[in-house]
């Protein structure tokens, strides 16, 4: 029982021992999707099951942790391959290029990476000992300029929207080069802040990344815990959504007109009843601003492990990118259509 | 901000005042799925948008704080209308006459309760009021054998695979008595059971329910945080399951052999990557008894607001039920093959 316990502070969370609980879970999750889904040898990647020659092969990729990112969003109409990394740790190249070589079926790949120094460094990589390979790296996040872990903005759960709309683009037929600029030009429309109302805590740290008082929270705070824009007192919901649509319709500037997705999205361990909540506040913020809400999704899809909190995510859609939207989709995490 | 603070502890929640917890998070609820939902008049009930004539309808509800549970199943294929109490409270027979007003078509209504004092009493007198009213009451929790919202067992997770398959059922035009038979036929092939890692805390308390040590669990919890078996120290996920599954297979007795449905349910604090873990452990007791799990389910569907725990449900699967399971389904929470 020794690995459930440091300093004598239980980890409250379901596991075996640290340094199974990733392969554990991969191991679950691929055995509860068989139907779909594949595990690469030694738990390097999570792949489709039934590939399609001729497609573009879409890899994605990053720290475990912020399940169901990237795994749950491998499938058809979204990404190819995932390589889930240790948690909050970039995978190596090594695993994607073994990604890579199972599911590349002759139109070339294309990797999104969300933007952190350790992510970027290991794709690159990985595409320079590659043919026919382009990325895409996500930065959605406006809440900071530059980050613990990132030149420039982190990419965070805007990075869902990247690989639904790129995915069904990819299922369409596209090839490469138009899907890169697909995939730029989507997360050149998606804007992203979050708040923390408490810390995670890493399995193998077996204690909070970071303190926080009662009545607390971490403004603009990062997918890992990192820091944001400052530390706050707990605020309404409504001021929270007040401060962070105005951060993003601030930055979109003369684009925030028009038709858009509004995606609410959990960290891990703030319940639904609440998401909705902020949907509802940062709705109303948006439209009064001339957003129309055409699309919507609130759930928790891009966590950073037990954090309570969340983050609002806008794209800006136009017919194109909707269609590619709504267009089916069946994975793990997502499913419509079919 | 008063509203947020109790006795000068924050709560952790988003929200703008307690008293308006509900009815904001419902408006969002509805607003993000106006596509297949309507909300009834005060906040009443949630119904779908489009009725089919001559269908039984199906009507639920129970106390909120269960989200998705059972707003999140409204929709084709599952329940026609579902009735939001004030969080963990029943609601009133006035919302459940309102909704079966709203939802029935001529065929009839099936009201699904779980069984809790409040929800079977207050069903009752909306089903004594109504005609053509027929009612299947789930108890599937193995945890204890009265409690202290019960006589007889809990009805809790296993409930979203009685509406799910009660549900198709109505969908292909069963009729009202063959669908009860059918839904005590799915109650009876059912068992649950849950653990706590943490307390949930209801947002008009302003602190958690219950206390628990750093190092402690609370086994056989319910969905409301109310005791189970025992208080015991934290183990490991494989002891966990060990003790779960064997309290399942044996309730079950001789019915544990053969296919079913593995659904892990998270209570709302409990991320993805763990609930993959346990499903990981469960799997392999039930599959080493003879048990085949042949659909699986993965999620937080049946929450207990931000608890951190889970349930493992086992359902008893034949012909019939699997078709029913797998056929296609479209609410807010369930979706596929549409």
């Amino acid at each position: 029982m020794s690995g459930l316990f440091r300093e004598e502070t239980a980890v409250k969370k379901f596991m075996n021992s640290v340094d199974t609980v990733l392969t554990e879970s991969l191991d679950g999750f691929v055995a509860a999707h068989a139907d779909i889904l594949v595990l690469g040898d030694e738990h390097k990647f999570i792949r489709r099951k039934t590939l399609r020659p001729g497609k573009v092969a879409l890899i994605s990729g990053g720290g475990s942790g912020h399940e169901p990112l990237h795994g749950g969003f491998v499938g058809h109409g979204m990404l190819d391959a995932a390589c889930p990394g240790q948690v909050f740790t970039s995978p190596t190249p090594d695993q994607m290029l073994a990604a890579a070589e199972a599911v590349d079926t002759g139109a070339g790949s294309l990797f999104i990476v969300k933007n952190y120094e350790g992510d970027v460094m290991n794709f690159d990589m990985a595409a320079e000992m590659s043919e026919g390979v382009q990325q895409i790296v996500t930065n959605d996040d406006v809440a900071v300029e530059n980050s613990s872990y990132t030149t420039g903005r982190r990419g965070v759960a805007g990075t869902l929207v990247v690989e639904k709309i790129v995915g069904a683009a990819a299922e369409h037929g596209l090839a490469l080069a138009p899907l890169k600029a697909l995939g730029d030009r989507v997360n050149t429309a998606t804007r992203s802040m979050g708040v923390a109302l408490t810390s995670c805590t890493v399995p193998a740290a077996g204690k909070p990344t970071f303190d926080i008082g009662d009545g607390e929270m971490e403004f603009g705070v990062g997918i890992h815990g990192e820091p944001g824009r400052r530390r706050d007192t707990l605020k309404s919901a409504d001021a929270i959504a007040q401060e962070i649509c105005a951060a993003i319709l601030g930055d979109l500037g003369d684009k925030a007109k028009g038709p858009a997705l509004l995606f609410v999205n959990g960290f891990g361990g703030t319940p639904l009843m609440e998401l909705y909540l902020m949907y509802n506040s940062a709705r109303a913020i948006f439209e009064k601003h001339g957003v129309t809400v055409t699309r919507s999704l609130v759930g928790s899809y891009v966590t950073s492990l037990d954090m309570a909190g969340c983050s609002i995510t806008l794209t800006m859609l136009d017919e194109e990118t909707t269609a590619f939207w709504d267009a089916p989709v069946h994975t793990a995490a997502l499913r419509w259509g079919m």
